[in-house]
Order: structure tokens, then sequence, then C-alpha cells
């Protein structure tokens, strides 16, 4: 399965003071579309610290998705550490500019150098578009660079996911059972032991009155996932 | 300031089935006592990958928190990684055992196999208490171990942070102002390369049908905070 890694920056979430949510829309999607999602890392506005983890992400995942720091403010220092991080050069670019310019009623003549540095793009990056409001995001390599403000976090997200191939679509299946997860863990660890190569997961729930475990199996092949759930139903109702 | 890093352990979240709001809730209250946070990482329930990241965290920040991956299941594997993290011995330890058996009504009777697991500590480790259901958490070195359920999490939170000692307290302060970011932000750009040493953050906010920014200054000097938010304040009515 193809693998990767979310960035979110911004010191509003390190603060408290923003519950970051676009990681998790993300991490549904990539669910979603079979993408295995290794890391979320929420990290400070700082140039430094942007260039260390999109570099080290960058190397690690085969997708890397950021999320903040590239609005209009002396603190959205995300598109200069990125074209840092892969030593590109930086400037204001006219498709840049000409889609942000599509968001004020003057068009161009709006655009003061505040606003202008929303169109500040590393050299050879691919443009994102931003339905919402106009400023672009941008993919450099393995990349995706992202707006924070979650409206046009998630307009972005649909907008790159469509071009994203995927070797593999995988299949997951679960299983409610209304027992308490001690009950059954024993047992659980058991199956998950002699299944190495496929994902068994736990995960209690409480519905009403009662407290269960929904046990989630996923796989690339489905009739392998199948099979183990078939055999998890019958161990686990036995308990 | 002292440091932290927050590490959420756990598959549910990096698959998008959770939304974890542990993190959110731990950085607001170290927000409340001074110390700065300054990484959360969400990663998966891997060995390999709790042990690197707990042993690289432990060694950059002054306090760590794990959430998430201390249960009774197959999945629950954080409290073996943090002993091998940190090569200590792990086992069922009798002091854990106690607080874990006032959970059940026949006591240490009810605790099969799967629940003692909830006992096993690494040895040397202070035991953290858990009111809501019995199974401790664990703190080893400058690395605090706790639950993944909210309420439980929370209440873990709590009984720590009354013994972290954090040698300074600071102050932030904000001005509120209705005006587009895009109209203040190069002053504000301006006035933060002024003030290095001084954290002005803005966040753009939606009050009813006006937009505005709330900008926001922290120190642990009181005075020098009131002093740049004067400035700021002048300034931007200016704007």
């Amino acid at each position: 399965m193809k693998t990767a890694s979310i960035i979110v920056i911004g010191n509003e979430i390190l603060s408290g003071r923003t519950q970051d949510t676009n990681s998790n829309y993300l991490a549904k999607r990539l669910s979603d579309i079979g993408v295995s999602l290794k890391e979320i890392r929420v990290i400070s506005d700082e140039k430094s610290k942007i260039i260390e983890v999109v570099r080290s992400e960058s190397k690690k995942a085969d997708f890397v998705f950021t999320s903040g720091g590239i609005g209009p403010t002396h603190d959205d220092i995300t598109a200069d550490s990125i074209s840092r991080a892969f030593n590109l050069k930086i400037g204001i670019r006219d498709d840049a500019v000409i889609q942000l310019a599509k968001n004020y009623p003057n068009g161009r003549k709006d655009l003061n150098p505040a606003r202008l540095r929303m169109a500040r793009v590393p050299e050879g990056a691919e443009l994102i578009e931003n339905k919402i409001s106009g400023a672009p995001g941008f993919k450099v390599k393995n990349v995706y660079v992202m707006a924070g403000v979650p409206s046009i976090f998630k307009s972005m997200v649909e907008s790159i996911l469509k071009n994203i191939k995927t070797s593999d679509s995988f299949v997951s299946s679960s299983l409610r059972i209304l027992k308490p997860e001690s009950q059954i863990s024993e047992q659980l660890r058991k199956i998950s032991l002699k299944y190495k190569d496929i994902a068994i997961g736990s995960y209690p729930f409480k519905q009403d009155e009662n407290i269960g475990v929904e046990v989630v199996v996923r796989h690339t092949d489905n009739k392998y996932v199948q099979k183990v759930l078939k055999e998890v139903t019958k161990i686990l109702n036995e308990q």
C-alpha cells in the first residue's frame, strides 16, 4: 500500500486555541482510497522545524500533505520553508496571481503586498486550486501544501485526491460484539498472532446501556478479510 | 520555558475512525501552566515506531506525554514499547494490581490474563492514578504514559499536572480587531520583526457578519507583553 504523512503547521494548534480537524478529515479520505497514513505531526510556525520535518517525511512516505501557514501574515512561512527544504527558488508567480485576483472585486488592483504574499510559490510547483478564497496551494515533489482554514483545506483535498493513483484498493470489514473488551482480548491477541500480515483492530464502544467492541479487519485481499473475519466471529461468539 | 511533546498512539486516529481530542485538551492545559508544547505526533500501534519516537522526543523535550495503547487487548503495546525504549524490565506489579482490582466487584478474582496485562508496568516507573477505571498509567523518566479513552486521559492529566513544576508562568494578552487579516498583516509582520523575542500570533475569526483577527502576544514578562500589545493596538487601529 502507498503511504502518507500529514504535517499540520500552526502554533494555534500547539497552544490549544484551535482543535485540529483537518487531519481527521484527510485521514478518513485516505482510508477511503486505500492509502495508509503513517503519521500526523503537528509542528510550530518555525522555518527550521518545517524544513526538517518536510524533508524527513518526504523521504519516508509516498505522499506528504501539509496544512496551514499559507495566508497573508508574517507567521505564514510555509511556502518559503518548503522552497528551502527542496532548495528551490521562490517568487510571486503570474499563474498564482491570476487565481488569487479572481477572488477580489477589482482583481489585481486589490492585491496589496500582504495579499501578494499568497501568490509566492516555489519554482516548478503545480498549483492546487482554491475554490473558496482564491489563494492557491501547491505541490512540490511528493508534498501537497494546503491551507489551514478547514473549508479551504477540504476543498483542496477533494481536488487533489482525484489525481492520486493508489496501486491497491483495500477492504475493511468489521464485527460489532456486545462483550467487554477485556473478555475477548486474549482470544483477539491469539488470532492476531496467527494472522500477522493482516491488520486487526479493536475499538471499544458504548451504546446506550451496553458496552461492546468493534473488531475491524483490513487488507487488500477481500477474500482474506472475509476468511479472517469469519474466524474472529466464531471464536469471539464462543467467549 | 519548559517544553513538551505529546505522542498519540493509535491506528484508530490514523485511519480517521476517531478524532483525537486528547492532545487539544492537554495543549490547553499546558498553555495554562506556561509549558511550551513543541510538537504533537500521532503514530501507529507499532512497537518499533513507538520506541523510536519516544526515545527521540524524550531527548528533545522536558516533558513527554503519551496517550493510548495501555488497555487489555493485543494491540495495546505501549507499556512494553516504553520499557524497551529505556531498556527496563517489565512485569505485573503488585501496586498496579491493587489499583486495578479496586475497579472490579470481586477484586483480584476478576482479573483474567487480559485484565492483568493492564498491571504490566516497567520497573522503577511511578504509577499515575486512574480514578475512572482503575488501570493505572505510569511515569518513566520524563515520559508520562496515559490512557487513550478521553475521560480517563483527562483525569490522569489533572492528577499529574499538580506535580509538574514550571519555572516560569507566562502571560498572554490579546486584541480583537474587526479588520480582514490581509489589511493588517504587513504591519504585523513589521512589528514581529521589531520584537523578535516575543511570540505574536494572529488568528482570523468570523463573528456573525463580521470578519476580524485576534492578535495574541505571549511572554513570561507581563510588562513586556503589555508594552508590545499597546504598540500593536495603536498601529493596527491606524490601518
